[in-house]
């Protein structure tokens, strides 16, 4: 990191406040733009290869069976399967982890998810694949794949899965207990604690405690575009996946250990993404794609169906959270306590680790203890969702912050900026913040037209709330080349969920001084540009746009070398600025000029970069919601929605208000409506968009998105990401709403209509 | 190239003589080897896009006509048709020339024969493309375009283009006679004149002096895979093409151009390409492809059938050639005087430049003139084919070269030895030879086994000739990635037409101190890899692999520098030998090693390497060839074949042995039997595999391929191009092994059974 430490000190923007950039800020049309509303953007299920064969999955429609049985020699008699492929068909990495960039996963769990080995523990579990001619006879193949349950009894509630005598879904699972192994095997795979002061002491200065349980549902991330991989493996063992992920070379990770072979073996070519939010960075169907290829001889494309998005991905958890928070006298937090049970689903895994970092991540706890717990049910595995683990501890803990600010009528912005996380405070998990700026979100908030605007009419209510997340840097690279007409061909690794290739290339743009749309980004295979972790952890405007500043650098000294030869004179006294290479007595090309002669002659022109940054700075963000809540049928109709939020430098504005929009749009969705239905038998019964409501535009006002630029010195831009943290706060700010407006005090996710109405009927009791 | 010839400097192999070599000079397998063999390679015609359109473009039927009017009504209202294209649709970017790397194409002829403008110039010339939802729909709608013609005389001999009054191809182009243009238009495009010494006083010392006249048929390169573009024209303006191509980035310029569009919006991707010798760098069916897609706003795929490939791509020019020949009694060489006139096909530019310069360049020929001829004739535009031109020439020159041996009772090897070009000798085109390996290929041909075997039997002979290709150097990028498993991904901007993926990873290897099998090559699309020219010139082992070279250079850095980190020393104190880093005190890692290391935390480690090498140094071979003539058949069997060849440093001797043997092949093909036969109507009759005859394996005896290395100093591993200089002295040898098996000196191509029976008959009268 020297060499990036280095650049990043001579980048002469890192602190110094707001600089005036030509491209940074602007808001150019982008890149991918054209082709993903025309219709014309390719994506993983539009992959079509000579010799095609089509898979299906098939899954399991028991929630907990163990699996005696597999006869698959019926399928293969039917015309038309070419193979089929079971647990047996994949390689066993054993009791590994394997990092993700949004965590890690075990491989001997992340096999069996693949495919069940000796039980099935959720409905929806992969059992077998089948490759046919095409689609109908390889449905109908699973059809005539005679697997043998014996059936047992389901938990798909994280608070029963807890209790002793409930069903058991891993033999061979003991709770890691606060680093002690447990005596017998559990459910709860781990039990950890943060904790910083003295608890006992911080509640005895408290003139104000209030303590309360919450519960949230399991949601999903609803991403529109289902899973989808295509394989191909050739008869010298390279092996290429094509498919829609949120990083390339983790999933070439997964796949090569997953087959059983090298990495170098396998190519993996990702395509456009129609969402992931955390969901698509886990494989499912990579594996058994290569699998059936590897059988046929022949390319195999998998596709889910919406069901099985539902029921074979990971959600994200639903919870059981409790919190318990200290004020004093003067309105400021003394102590907080807090337990989370996060439901992992059918293998150890949930986000509660960064959920319990988060829950009192915006404030100054002194003294403060998290419980965490982690914890199997029969649902499918619990995967990452935008700022996981996140959401759900913030409904809990702001949800409370307003209670109290309630009970000691205090204005509830002013209690968060009092109490407010800044730079020096220790969060309870122990790291120390470097400068941040919720204060800053607060302020916006404070000072905005919608909060000085009074709420007036009926069941109508406003609520605020704050959230956290703690961004990440990791590794990136890219490459560009100079192109004859002025303009460059940009390559980078991070697969484009949110339009990072336009925030990536026009980092680019500024560094070199040329128009963001003479960058012409494309995303990389794992074969053609240098290792790049995830997109996710909101890193990729930071540490990618970091390499291509980096690329960018890389042009420039090699221009102005070239420069330097066809003006005969030394290399040092030629400099790069404003958009060009600049020589004594007044000698300069602009960009468009030295790319065209040296691309005229001599070596082409390539620049490179590689990054691991390790300041990524954290995200803060404020909301402020208006709800009116319909009496008589329990339904919340969110009147107004201001979210502010430090995103360090908006490289892109359009961009960052559609990530904080599509950020609320969804934490709205998992506050008010989403959740798995289950019933008795653990069968997951709104499968479908139909049932299972995520917010359409009729459902939802504007969303104004308050930008707030404190600049991360960590980056040469001043970057922080943006991505994750505007899910974190709706719900808890809906639940305050909703309090103001009916009286009561919701703590049971989703805040739907059956369950408001009850709440207000027990109340009217 | 300041610093490429530092490098080079640095190097250490540079003329010193063969160095040991740990994987230069090994037999690896090739990365895409059991692809191609299993046919699970993707070439062009495998690709499938969704929504994908079939196009099928409408030809002239006739050689020579006016085209008066083009009605597409009728097939435009067919059901399932989407559009129809015809010139009108394409950029017309007027008479500038664009340089393609084997020669230049004038634009606006490039743009008439993408689709006829106002004149059909050839049976086959495109009149118009329809796109329609299948390619049955497609056929029968080209059959509903309406063209009206005005037929003209056509001429499709390069002999009879030149007389007075010929049918005239084109009213604008008139004469450039040595600088003077002609007062009429005229087929004849150029007439231009290298000259050296005093030929009339050369010729004054000469003890036997030999003039003949050859003609020479039109011949293809014979491909299997035909010509096929796919486009996709994205609403926005962004096209991406896939296509078989010798250079990706030559098909963007060309695309770019008769569209009309900036480079950087047209992204071209190299699939596999089934063979190209040359025909694969112009474009025919991409530009076709784009326009129909900027019409339907849908892919179109566009395939030729192989009579369009006959008909419809540039063949090699038939030509007529004089040559005479002065050698004094000493047999040395004292003058030499020759014409060549080469068929352009329909618009000006064969090879007759590179075969004027090629037809003494084999010789030290102190007193010489060539004319050469640039001639216009109602066939398609010719085009590159493997050393283009030169065979022609070569052909002529080397029978004539046979005959003085004849005639003063000289050994054809011995008197090849004695004249041959070599380090200082001026080329009558003007340049100096560098140190070159003419007389050394003579030698290995003089100590060959073959040489010193009697070749005893009646109607049975022994020719040899020798040949010269210029190679060239061009530019080349690479980047290449390190992985955590101890492997490399390499990008080359060169598509693979001979297995060069391997040939150049093998450089990078070397570089590194890795195995072969390590490095995982990719053919990189034009927005992936820098800048790089055509797969032609016999250039890419040469300058791709300098690429390589540098790339690996870049990451030998790199390693040093993470190590120095790693051990905490300064970074001048680690060296990268014997395929690893080493510090002080004994310390090393291995590439894996480090490879490790580097991918566990830190930036990335991608190295880059761009190239534009100067000294490719030319390539030469002597051949000899044993045949026995069917006196009444008239076929020639081939009986022994060796060939000696100058290849610099083989990197991989089985590929240089197969470029060898290949462009021998292809040479006994153009010698013995492919030809197009032509109607009175100026219709080639022959345009099938069938009737075209390309040798098969049943025609041919092993080709004993004898590698002669004479490292070139302008290259740091001495590689010189090995592709395309076997082409040249087939045609010759076969014709002196005739001569001397049955007394009969043939100087028409090719020697197929009926021309020498007709000569045999000719004697016997």
């Amino acid at each position: 990191m020297a060499t990036v430490e280095q650049d990043l000190a001579t980048a002469g923007s890192n602190g110094s406040g707001p600089k005036k950039y030509k491209v940074i800020g602007t808001r150019p049309i982008r890149h991918d733009g054209v082709d993903k509303v025309t219709g014309r953007a390719q994506y993983g299920a539009d992959i079509r290869l000579t010799g095609m064969l089509a898979g299906v999955v098939l899954r399991s429609p028991h929630a907990h069976a163990k699996i005696l049985s597999i006869d698959v020699s019926k399928a293969l008699a039917l015309p038309g399967v070419r193979a089929v492929v079971t647990n047996a068909d994949l390689s066993d990495p054993g009791d590994r982890m394997c990092e993700l960039g949004e965590g890690a996963v075990n491989l001997r769990h992340l096999n069996h998810n693949i495919f069940a080995k000796d039980k099935a523990l959720y409905r929806g579990h992969a059992i077998a694949a089948v490759a046919a001619d095409n689609i109908h006879i390889a449905e109908q193949a699973t059809k005539l794949i005679d697997v043998k349950y014996e059936l047992l009894a389901p938990v798909v509630d994280v608070v029963a899965a807890m209790q002793p005598g409930a069903p058991l879904l891993h033999a061979d699972v003991y709770t890691d207990d606060l680093g002690e192994k447990s005596a017998q095997p559990s459910n709860v795979a781990r039990h950890f604690r943060f904790e910083q002061g003295d608890i006992a002491k911080g509640f005895a200065q408290a003139a104000c405690i209030i303590e309360r349980e919450f519960h949230t549902a399991t949601v999903h991330q609803g991403y529109i575009e289902p899973q989808n991989a295509t394989a191909f493996w050739s008869a010298d063992g390279q092996i290429t996946v094509w498919t829609s992920t949120q990083g390339s070379f983790s999933v070439r990770q997964q796949v090569a250990e997953l087959v059983g072979a090298p990495i170098s073996r396998v190519k993996v070519i990702p395509t456009e993404i129609g969402g992931g939010f955390g969901g698509k960075i886990r494989v499912y169907l990579e594996p058994v794609a290569a699998a059936l290829s590897k059988k046929t001889g022949r390319p195999v494309q998998v596709l889910m169906s919406r069901a099985d998005v539902f029921e074979g991905t990971g959600p994200t958890p639903g919870s059981f959270i409790k919190v318990k928070l200290g004020v004093d006298a003067h309105g400021m937090i003394v102590a907080g306590e807090a337990s989370l049970a996060y439901e992992a689903g059918a293998y150890p895994g949930s986000p509660v680790g960064p959920g319990a970092m988060c829950i009192f991540s915006c404030y100054n706890v002194p003294n403060g203890r998290v419980d965490g717990y982690d914890v199997c049910v029969n649902k499918p595995q619990t995967s990452a969702y935008r700022a996981p683990g996140a959401t759900n501890a913030a409904f809990a803990m702001e949800t409370v912050v307003d209670e109290v600010c309630q009970q000691l009528d205090l204005d509830p912005l002013e209690f968060r900026r009092r109490n407010a996380a800044k730079e020096g405070v220790r969060r309870v998990d122990g790291p120390v913040y470097p400068k941040v700026g919720l204060v800053e979100t607060i302020e916006a908030c404070q000072r905005s037209e919608h909060w000085n605007t009074p709420l007036e009419g009926p069941n109508r209510g406003r609520g605020v709330a704050s959230g956290f997340w703690f961004n990440c840097g990791l590794r990136s690279s890219c490459s560009a080349t100079v192109n004859p007409d002025g303009t460059v061909a940009l390559v980078e690794g991070s697969t484009d969920i949110g339009g990072s290739r336009t925030g990536i290339a026009m980092q680019l743009a500024e560094t070199l001084g040329i128009a963001a749309t003479d960058v012409v980004p494309t995303v990389g295979d794992t074969d053609s540009v240098g290792y790049t972790d995830v997109t996710g952890g909101s890193r990729v405007t930071f540490a990618t746009g970091w390499a291509a500043y980096l690329a960018a650098l890389d042009i420039q000294q090699q221009l102005c070398a070239r420069a330097a030869d066809e003006w005969d004179v030394p290399a040092e006294a030629v400099t790069y600025a404003e958009g060009g290479v600049n020589g004594p007595e007044g000698r300069r090309f602009s960009f468009a000029e030295i790319a065209a002669k040296v691309n005229a002659h001599g070596d082409p022109v390539v620049g490179r970069g590689s990054a691991d940054p390790q300041h990524c700075g954290g995200a803060f963000a404020t909301h402020i919601v208006d709800v009116e809540v319909d009496p008589e049928l329990g339904k919340v109709k969110v009147l107004r929605y201001t979210a502010a939020q430090d995103v360090g430098t908006a490289i892109h504005p359009a961009y960052v208000e559609g990530q904080i929009q599509g950020g609320v749009v969804q934490g709205i969705g998992w506050g008010l409506n989403e959740e798995y239905f289950y019933d008795v038998k653990g069968v997951m019964r709104n499968s479908t968009f139909l049932d299972y409501r995520i917010p359409t535009c009729l459902d939802l006002p504007m969303i104004d998105a308050l930008i707030v630029e404190v600049p991360n010195p960590g980056h040469p831009y001043g970057v922080r990401g943006v991505g994750e943290v505007p899910i974190v706060p709706p719900p808890a700010a809906l639940a305050n709403a909703i309090a103001q407006a009916i009286g009561i005090r919701m703590t049971q996710l989703p805040m739907s209509p059956p369950r408001i109405v009850h709440e207000i009927l027990k109340k009217n009791v």
